[in-house]
């Protein structure tokens, strides 16, 4: 006999918790269509040589890759992101009209270590575009996101920053380009370890005190000042690039009116290494939850370096994290309690009678469900009451004979009895959406 | 460098077909839902155990499981259906609420032969009832199938059959019960290769002609004089037990007003070794295309084998094909275009105030796509033109002085001017949806 579990890491959704899920992709998914983002599904085997490729995920990402083969002794990989999936299609489809605007929302595996929030097979929901260089296409995502909270009823606001500001910054600090990513790193932590913990940091990767001061002393300037200051001093050419490429978002987001929802962070580094230019995370105004519910940026190298051409893909795409946005309704009580059905149907020896209404009730668009497993009454409310079901008509023989429902309200507890004519009626009444 | 390609039996479904996909997948959930079934989602991620058990798909299956290891060294396989997750969710979760009814919606894997419409990653469409022994549970498959087909506008008719009037035909023409499963598959090829061929393949079989012909003298009769003979008639148990099942089920829905939609069926056997009871495909009316568009079943001892429980586990459940479903719409013209926006924006040096207006016609619930390549207006017109956008709005310099817009309707070619007060009555005046 095998021993019934889950493999580690892994997870079922029950009915309650995936009812929720499933109504936030979906809100998503709309709001992604208005923005003119369509749905992509791509496989989830892979390849191995695709995943592995110095543009893909790089030496860290593939030790996490699992690993497979099929019967004709192929190498295959199951994806880990949904990144190197688009840059692939891209490559597969030459006669793709640009720019490729798609999201796709879909199962990746990790096989690192696990820990809460931390899975080795979850679900990402990425929207992505390719072929826009304008800073439109960020000021887009901010607009999205900030229509997607909304329609959660979720405060949030978009922290900001520019890959290629950071850069020219560090270049300004006296810091080697070779060791730049890696102190970017570092004050990406500053909300988490502070002022000291960061200068430590950077002490131990070798970076010379006066360097690290002479960074903080741009980066801990008031963020409008620091943008006022470089756009009249650039100092160099990244700085001057950054800092127009911000100029030029900040312009479309104050003329959509979205600049209360948009904060300039000069610590805001994101972990990954294919940015190029904007990056962005979004978080809860009232910080009850402090993991970013989402987030993004440009890379403009990434997909003609992974295809090893010579033709221009910049690209911009953003996360948004299903399983934090999740955590976060249910915590704000509006993971709602995903009853199966509006109306429960208890027969008492009327089975054929019952089903007939329930399938007349379905016709008119409600959720019905109804007892089947012949239990008594008693148990049967017993049920409809622990699953949340607010309505349950009753009908026995004498209901039958007498042309009426028996009607009970199971969050009053209240009963009535309805004529055959009026039920239609008393349910358009009572039940609203 | 790699070489650029998809695994064998995997595909990329583009925007197009998916938007589809999605639609479909939509439609199916809620019709699922207002039967009272639920979302689950399982991982795909599998103990290989678990998957290996005998009473999950059997030898034959576990061929095509692919196999992989975790760090751990943990043996694990892709699962390769939703029944198996579906009865490990029910041994998980003892204290689950019964009837427990569920759906899920996700990717399986097998590794075989890849055909035409058989692919090695695809998606499967399960609903399934645990709990319920009341032919009830077939009778509501049943109306369920009928409200799903309705609403993708397909004429459909279900034709079903009964496992225990099977063996026990098997059984009354004399044929020994461990050849009777081998038998029953052979009746379901009476379409495919007629009454020579099957009774070749019995031949083959090492059943004599006497008891073929016996068997053939049943399910010949027609369908409706078969069940009142054998009602009258009952022959063994088997056969007086699926009487019982037919009957009663008919009686639902006679009195749901199905009749018209569901044909006995005697030569229906279904592939699958598991069903006990009832079982069922659905076909179109018009033979368009022959394959099943779904197609399901009784399981009584599968869970609680599975589970190698005492408990009874009584189980009903069907499966949607996706593929299928997509296939036929497509053929029928109901698989649309997708437009990836309803109206299209092109500034002509005007990105500030298009970008501006592209969130305000968002915020009034449109799907509005606009240019950001910078692009001449011919080619951003052709691009809207050849991803089917119904309306372009154009706006240059002089629009924003004279406080206008050119509206033009891609579809007729006619272009007209729209001050900007009128624009959002006239576009609720021209897309109704």
């Amino acid at each position: 006999m095998f021993e019934l579990k889950n493999p580690r890491g892994t997870i079922d959704y029950l009915p309650q918790q995936q009812k929720v899920r499933q109504d936030i992709l979906r809100k998503l998914q709309d709001v992604f269509e208005k923005y003119g983002y369509q749905p992509l599904e791509s496989p989830i085997l892979c390849h191995f040589d695709v995943l592995a490729s110095k543009y893909a995920g790089g030496a860290e990402i593939l030790k996490e890759v699992y690993k497979l083969y099929d019967q004709g002794k192929r190498k295959l990989g199951l994806r880990y992101d949904l990144t190197v999936p688009f840059s692939k299609v891209v490559g597969l489809n030459p006669d793709m009209r640009m720019p490729f605007k798609r999201y796709e929302i879909g199962k990746v595996f990790r096989d690192g270590p696990v820990k809460t929030g931390r899975n080795r097979e979850f679900t990402q929901c990425d929207v992505d575009v390719v072929g826009v260089s304008s800073m439109l296409a960020e000021a887009e995502y901010f607009a999205m996101s900030v229509e997607v909270f909304k329609n959660f009823s979720l405060s949030i606001y978009i922290s900001y920053n520019n890959r290629k500001l950071l850069f020219g910054l560090v270049d300004a600090a006296g810091i080697d380009a070779d060791v730049a990513s890696s102190v970017i790193l570092s004050l990406d932590k500053f909300e988490k370890i502070g002022r000291e913990g960061v200068l430590n940091e950077l002490d131990e990767k070798g970076i010379n005190r006066d360097s690290s001061e002479k960074l903080f002393s741009f980066i801990e300037m008031r963020p409008e000042e620091l943008i006022q200051y470089l756009t009249q001093n650039p100092i160099n050419d990244s700085i001057r690039d950054g800092i127009k490429e911000i100029n030029e978002l900040d312009m479309y987001v104050d003329a959509a009116g979205l600049s209360e929802y948009v904060r300039f962070s000069p610590f805001l580094a994101r972990g990954l290494e294919i940015y190029t230019g904007t990056i962005w995370e979004v978080f809860l105004t009232d910080g009850s939850i402090t993991s970013s519910l989402g987030g993004g940026g440009r890379y403009d190298k990434i997909i003609g370096g992974f295809l090893e051409s010579d033709i221009e893909y910049p690209a911009v795409g953003m996360s948004f994290g299903l399983d934090v946005i999740y955590e976060v309704l249910k915590m704000k009580g509006e993971a709602g309690t995903a009853a199966p059905a509006q109306i429960f149907i208890i027969p008492m020896g009327t089975e054929k009678e019952s089903f007939v209404l329930a399938t007349d009730l379905r016709e008119l668009g409600y959720n019905v469900d109804m007892e089947m497993t012949g239990r008594r009454v008693k148990r049967a409310l017993d049920y409809a009451n622990k699953s949340d079901i607010p309505y349950v008509i009753i009908i026995g023989e004498n209901e039958l004979i007498e042309k009426k429902f028996k009607v009970k309200n199971m969050v009053d507890g209240k009963e009535s009895e309805v004529k055959f004519e009026e039920l239609e009626g008393m349910m358009k009444d009572i039940i609203k959406d």
